[in-house]
């Protein structure tokens, strides 16, 4: 098996996407004769990533995708069974194997669509469903959540610092990590509010628009400037960028304009420069004065190098003339936060003798990070605009009290009293239903779409970086003193 | 295409794993007649990551394997030959389809075996050959090295914190950048110092030990802790490590001790407990102590819970008694510096008139950052101790003088004269001739082995995390002349 150092492109099955202890509960589980428990689990995230106000949900195509191919190959069961325990024997027994060649999902998904705006402890994906597959769902669902939400959220930050009007090109797959990690944060960039991208890839899968420019190396490989811009104008006539900075950027400038007038008397225009280096600020301005009064008024000036939203929010303020952003590193690996910390939850599982439902709560040192019980909807109040105002998690398992108070779980005595009358929707719906998809998905445009109306209903001081309003989240008043309750009881109390 | 919303690890041709303009580029070089004009294209990061000393180089076998397979599938061209530019038209004549549809890859690579230690500015690849397929390689290559040399040199830290013995566990999936973003991250882990994964497929697919323990949820569904572990121990006698804090830390200790008791009473032995959360100094230290005086001093602790190379340096210093090291986010996405920035740079042109080399640089304001002209190797001196003394670059399509004196770039009075008698291994071995591949690839086992003697062969002043001592890495004196030369022709001389 060393000697098939392959890319993980190439996985036929991808039921071993996961953490080797999923298999080994499910064993245990089916031991016990546990593994058609009827389980909910939630996924979530505590705090929204960057230090922001809010993110942008998003990986579930992805997730439904992997969902419905689930299967364990042939391959995949012989290597599970050749998985051998600390004493020799095999970690696996024959009859289970058997039982997971034969597994067939049959779990229920709500969802909250892609591109909706979240908040920190609100459920993502709740899975309903005979215990062991829906804990076998476990480190797949987190891993394409989390990574999808990360870079839909850096994306929508960047689109909001860039303004609506700029264009965002996403150019990180160099910087990726990993082949799939550029493809699905390529994905997840466009989502989230980025124009296009440079991965060929992720155009031809996802059906994002494609650009680039040129590299350093073209430039290189002629004798001059003037002869390689001319030589790239003469291929891409009307869809020229030419990169300005390999020796001398405003010197470059001046090159790209001679080209550019010998463009223009032949019926073409030059689309536009690349700054890649220097002070972008400084040479933006620079760059545009020499263009506008050889009269490239229309010419772009795309500016690239390690730029995210607070540096394009700073060059924005200091003036800057560029329209168009190119962005890699920082967005696809959402430098500055590389991961975000979902987690999936055990929270309602059916009781032995099938007369209704133990709620389950993993507690915490902090009250905050204790989970929430119960089979979770996220109810969605709206001001008188039509915007949101207040999110409420509630248990859709007990019927809900006429007067409706939602509690912060962090402090349990800021309370919002909710009117009859306020209008609201709700988060999570329906994807599979006994294993059968009967959600449509959106195509990826419309997500896009999606994302951009959300970020937008949302006050400008919940979408701010520094320090931003924390938008209102909290638990229906019923759940949270059920809570509370539960952690009383399972809380060890101490002596002093 | 948007209806289609299929993971990336089902591509079946990784051609189109590229950024746009390499393509753009290609169709100009063909256009201009330029396509085989023979070029040398070096790979190289300029800083070591981290701020660490040195980086562990890594996926070469992951590029190996996408060179040996690149080829544009009937697909690709047909999505290449959709692309439209602005005014409408063919982005990509029929005819460059063709030719992309008969490429044949023919070029030489060399490169530096992974798991040997590399510092900034040295080739750890080298690709010579046609222009136009020499620079379709730049962006998959950068993406496989790049991330696969982060997370090798991670894996070396937090191998060096944990020490020789004890364990360290790679556990990130869930908080992986995509599905391959873990995969790949679980085998440079391993290779960089990882003694195992909990990543199946890269169990599978590395053949990387597997290891695992249990979710909160185990315990939580069961009726108390006692029970789950129980449970737990039934189904994995003499490997289940109980995961004590569900509900309170050490109350969970004192309930795995009960069952460890039954379990040794039955000839078995509780494999560890883990800990997940609170102070895991103190932790640690009582749970030890519990365990210790209950008989069982050799159940090992397994902590987890955001760690990495200077927590576990302070959590040994505060005498924690943690003997496995179970790290996630991380390590797999270099959580503090999420990406490295390799790049990849033209270095040396074959004249229009056959008659020699042009070798080129690329300028910067900063004269560390210009890249180094030539056909480059990495001699590697050795102390009388056959350890690194110093790395030197020349260019191979020169002659070398007699008297070898290494130039640091970054300063050029910094001078080390080589005794002629002075011991050196060359980094850049040959891995493909002319497109054929002339190098076995070491084992997965073997490139980790070689990681770790290369990682020992460093003064530990080199390997330190905070400040670490520089290791001298120059460039041969006639080279570095040369690049002087060369720099001081590009530069325009400005005018004050």
């Amino acid at each position: 098996m060393n000697s098939a150092p392959l890319s993980g492109l190439y996985a036929p099955s991808l039921a071993l996407v996961t953490d080797l202890y999923q298999l080994t509960m499910a064993y245990g589980y089916w031991q016990q004769g546990l593994q058609d428990r009827e389980a909910v689990f939630h996924l979530y995230f505590r705090k929204a990533p960057f230090q922001g106000g809010y993110a942008v949900a998003a990986g579930l195509a992805l997730a439904v995708d992997w969902v419905e191919n689930l299967h364990f190959s042939e391959d995949d069961l012989a290597y599970l069974g050749s998985l051998r325990g600390s004493k020799g024997t095999a970690l696996f027994p024959a009859e289970f194997l058997e039982y997971l060649r034969q597994l067939k999902f049959i779990c229920d998904i709500d969802a909250v669509a892609e591109g909706t705006v979240v908040f920190g402890n609100e459920p993502l994906l709740r899975v309903r469903g005979p215990l062991l597959q829906a804990q076998l769902l476990e480190t797949a669902l987190l891993t394409l959540i989390n990574f999808q939400t990360l870079i839909a959220t850096k994306a929508a930050r960047i689109r909001e610092a860039a303004g609506p009007t700029d264009q965002v090109l996403e150019f990180g797959l160099r910087r990726a990590q990993g082949f799939d990690g550029g493809l699905g944060a390529s994905r997840a960039a466009f989502l989230g509010g980025a124009d296009a991208t440079s991965n060929v890839l992720a155009g031809q899968r996802y059906g994002i628009p494609v650009r680039g420019t040129h590299a350093h190396s073209w430039v290189m490989s002629f004798t001059d400037e003037v002869t390689a811009f001319s030589a790239y104008a003469k291929a891409f006539p009307d869809d020229s960028v030419f990169l300005v900075d390999t020796y001398d950027t405003l010197e470059g400038v001046r090159q790209a304009i001679k080209v550019a007038r010998e463009m223009r008397a032949n019926g073409h225009e030059l689309a536009g420069i690349r700054l890649d280096s220097g002070d972008l600020a400084y040479l933006s301005r620079e760059a545009r004065a020499v263009l506008d009064e050889a009269g490239f008024t229309e010419t772009r000036i795309v500016a690239s190098n390690d730029l995210e939203e607070n540096l394009i929010t700073s060059l924005k303020q200091q003036g800057a003339r560029i329209d168009t952003w190119g962005v890699g590193t920082q967005l696809v690996t959402a430098y500055n936060q590389a991961a975000l910390g979902g987690v999936y939850k055990l929270a309602a599982l059916r009781k032995a003798d099938d007369s209704g439902w133990d709620f389950t709560i993993k507690l915490s040192e902090q009250v905050a990070k204790t989970s929430v019980p119960g089979i979770l909807q996220v109810r969605r109040y709206l001001n008188e605009y039509g915007k949101p105002r207040a999110d409420m998690l509630y248990n859709t398992a007990e019927p809900l009290p006429d007067q409706l108070t939602i509690i912060d779980p962090a402090d349990l005595t800021r309370r919002l009293a909710i009117k009859p009358e306020t209008k609201f929707r709700e988060l999570l719906e329906p994807v599979f239903r006994q294993g059968k998809r009967v959600l449509d998905l959106p195509t990826l445009a419309d997500s896009r779409a999606h994302a951009q109306r959300e970020v937008q209903s949302l006050d400008p001081s919940i979408r701010r970086f520094l320090n931003p309003h924390t938008y209102p989240v909290g638990l229906e008043k019923t759940l949270c003193d059920y809570r509370t309750e539960l952690i009383l009881e399972k809380k060890p109390v101490r002596g002093a």
